[in-house]
């Protein structure tokens, strides 16, 4: 963690690019323009913007920028060399980058001569003359450029001396960066490691050399592309390509989210500002946000799970000391332990975890062993709090003797009729509830394309005129489970159900043999939820509602 | 690929202990034996079936598999040493896992000094104590024992010298494989391949030794896990442990549908047979259904989109020569390429999965084409029929000509009534249905306690006269997935329904934003499967029903 403090490494994404090929990801210019401003307050020195000359969107992403630019970053356009055979002032792809008038440009060409022979059906000499006219074009206009050797690794396994020679042809033009890329994914670590040692040596890249050169570009295929460009770096590569999240073709990109901690706490390179990299997570989920994605619970680093805790002796020996039991802290990249609330769990755990939602609790407290019994109770019925904290939550205000009441529940009613649809298109469902709020009962029928919508829309209708925030709240995710699958359809069934009020998400549980009443406990918890954090004016406060409250409810 | 051609890798899978503390899934006992008999077949030689000192479930679970005996895997009970203090035979929890009657046992102990001193809570010496009384206790109960080091990396860098003590005592006490565990996962690639380096020299483990003994287990905090557990192996280590799917606590363990491919297709190692191997992308997404979680298609290897092209001169490049586009060829692992804008892909596929059926076909028969466009159709409409054997034959039947018709259905009506239940205990689900068998209308109504299983209940009654063999028909699971989960409860909800005879299990899926018709259309496709079962005679064959029978429908 020392020894490197002073060395720099270039962080270069290409979440807008290359993460961009992802299959089912797709970005609006929008999309693009505030990914970049993100990228470019996390502290990202290179952003690549896309490709002009293939992309539409991608010419009115750089005229955009320009509009309104970035504070920092160098917003990179991408290419490829000139076509074989014409002269590089010609080739119409060289003038689209140009025309999107950034400083720096990276210019990828082919190192694996089969690619050449077979894939661009051009000889290697003409290959040779294709980067190194096209870089020097670049440079007599102006541009400063980086060079993507494609299938570097590949190529290099096969025919070294070819490869080397693209690498030199890119230098001597005038290229101030050679970038390694394993297009296809499948090179191993150590594989990366001797390779990089050797181009270093064939290239007299000399670790005195004060001039960072190498470059690394690697992707999952192997599901090493983390190791992949660690193993680079530790032989002298000082930039690294990648997308955020791990966006990419296939498998994914190198994930920059893993590698600029490992990086800079575990290796002690310098990436980004320490302030920059307390707002990972936050620009990871944003992020996936923007792209319209769920974002990975499990994810190393950023991940919701990445610091969680289960079991009893564990939590008590994490909170005394966690490094014991966590690799990183993960306040450094702006996430949070989280204990985790299960069957397993102990006294201990229910004290941690009522702490982090803002409820004081004392180990003598009897609601505290209160809510650990009520918690096994429902555990062994089939609810599960792991996922669903907001239900947890309340099971705590109630045992505290501070839940608020916003409506009270008589029942429900729904009709589904199929006996005209089977053919297939349609289908009707039909739900009647009734709730009192502030002592007045409301009956209120709606239809759905399946029953629980039909009774989410009644809910929220009998709601509506006491509780116009409502209007906000949206059901982001809806998870089923059958827990005793073996009883087939007469087993119990656990809801899982997502809402957000556009700033936070929240999840609650239902469990009940009927599918129905399992996700109608878990809609109505939703909205008593949402109306909770509304109600406590701002929605980061987790404090009891207040004591005049606690005791009237009491 | 060739100098370790004869080195086998001795594979040990934990999905079923470590995997399952992944948050938010839970296993239960027939999912737990589901999956033991699917690595069984996949031949992974050691499987952790649990700890049984500490959950009931597992007891149960190593109770159950002496009933059914698996075919060659070795299924391992997992536990700590001894309490501190106390004799071995005194320690409840190594009773209960000579209790589980297994031939090798896993102990896992402490080699890190401040997890003994503050975790444990006693002396250096006391522990050291622990692991080898712990296991000459085991070994004179006749176990054979694998050791855990827990936290070994961590531990090593703090206090080589007691680590070492610790693996010292385990090695003295009689336990053959001794296993460096990352625990935290927060070690890099070139700190494993060291350490290992340096414990190899220190337990004087030379290369030429042929006993195998070192194992690595690593978790993916650092997203390296893979990139670890391969640098160990580099290093001599002969074990490596990891779960299906890399599920595991927090950011997950060394996914095994990552390592052995890389470990045997690109190293060169033996882990299991090539056949096998072959098996191993549907292993990973049977086991992804039977967890109920959505498989990750970009997962390395085995995910929906690790094989997948786009664009036209990549896509006759791939087609010419995979290998300068493809790390491996997918069919290796059971994977397949994806041209995601040709159709071209998919009809070896479908002629393939008909033969397992039974149904020869010809690339050129047209039924073939339309067996690939009502398939595509369905899957993009959600319908997924990879663990829905049962429906896809059922498919096939039809677009050959010869689905056989039991009954017509006419439709259903569902009525739910909770106005007066919202307390609790009383739920109330009243189907009424209405098919046509022979030529004779029927409609039937019946209760249940929920939608679902009234829905059942009124088909068979329906049924039942006609085709007294449904009183066999059991559905003995049932599985919910809700497919555009961002819909909330408007979603497509895709019901998987598991039947069975006694004898066969089959599987049949439906769809529909309506989960009642998806459940509805699934029981309909598994009753019908059972009945066509049963009219063909012996349960095992798959083959079309007969030729007349096939012209008369035609």
């Amino acid at each position: 963690m020392n020894s490197q403090a002073s060395t720099p490494i270039w962080i270069y994404d290409t979440t807008l690019r290359d993460g961009s090929q992802r299959e089912g990801l797709s970005l609006s210019l929008e999309d693009k323009l505030r990914i970049a401003k993100e990228l470019d307050q996390l502290g990202i020195p290179f952003i690549e913007g896309g490709w002009p000359g293939a992309n539409p969107k991608d010419v009115q992403f750089f005229w955009q920028i320009k509009e309104e630019p970035l504070t920092q970053a160098e917003v990179v356009a991408f290419c490829s060399t000139r076509r074989p055979n014409i002269a590089a002032a010609d080739d119409p792809m060289l003038q689209a980058i140009l025309a999107a008038g950034t400083r720096w440009v990276t210019l990828f060409g082919k190192s694996w001569d089969l690619h050449v022979t077979e894939g661009l059906q051009t000889t290697l000499e003409e290959n040779l003359a294709m980067i190194k006219d096209s870089i020097e074009y670049l440079r007599s206009q102006g541009r400063r450029v980086i060079y993507d050797a494609e299938h570097w690794f590949d190529g290099y396994k096969q025919n070294p001396d070819y490869a080397l020679q693209t690498l030199d042809a890119a230098l001597q033009a005038g290229a101030e960066w050679l970038v390694l890329c394993d297009t296809n994914g499948g090179t191993l670590p150590h594989e990366i490691g001797q390779i990089v040692r050797e181009v270093r040596e064939a290239l007299k890249v000399e670790s005195s050399n004060p001039q960072p050169l190498l470059g690394i570009h690697t992707h999952n295929d192997s599901d090493t592309a983390i190791a992949n460009a660690l193993a680079g770096v530790l032989e002298g590569v000082r930039m690294v390509q990648g997308t955020i999240n791990g966006y990419g073709e296939r498998c994914g990109n190198a994930n920059l989210c893993s590698l600029i901690p490992n990086l800079q706490l575990k290796l002690g390179y310098r990436c980004i500002q320490d302030e920059q990299l307390a707002k990972l997570t936050q620009a990871s989920r944003l992020i996936s946000e923007v792209v319209n994605l769920a974002p990975d619970d499990h994810a190393p680093f950023v991940g919701r799970s990445a610091f969680a805790h289960k079991g009893g002796i564990h939590v008590s020996a994490v909170e005394r000391n966690p490094l014991t039991y966590e690799h990183i802290e993960p306040e450094t990249i702006g996430n949070q332990r989280r204990i985790v609330i299960s069957d397993q769990s102990g006294l201990s755990n229910v004290l941690a975890k009522a702490r982090t939602f803002g409820h004081e609790l004392n180990k003598k407290d009897p609601a505290c062993r209160q809510i650990l019994e009520r918690l096994k109770g429902l555990e062994s019925e089939g609810y599960q709090f792991e996922a669903a904290e907001a239900s947890f939550d309340l099971l705590m205000r109630e045992a505290l003797g501070y839940r608020q009441q916003f409506f009270e529940l008589k029942g429900f009613q729904v009709h589904c009729d199929m006996l005209q649809s089977i053919s297939g298109d349609y289908s009707n469902a039909l739900a009647t509830i009734k709730v009192t709020v502030n002592g007045k009962d409301i009956l209120e029928a709606a239809e759905g394309n399946g029953p629980v919508s039909a009774l989410d829309a009644a809910l929220r209708k009998a709601l509506q005129n006491f509780y116009p925030e409502i209007a906000q709240f949206q059901l982001t995710d809806y998870k089923v489970r059958i827990l005793d699958g073996g009883a087939g359809t007469s087993a119990k069934t656990r809801v899982l159900i997502e809402s957000s009020n556009g700033q936070k998400r929240w999840t609650t549980v239902g469990v009940s043999p009927n599918i129905l009443e399992a996700s109608y406990q878990a809609v109505v918890e939703g909205i008593e939820y949402g109306l909770l954090l509304q109600s406590s004016g701002k929605p980061e406060s987790r404090l009891p509602v207040s004591e005049s409250s606690k005791a009237s409810v009491q």
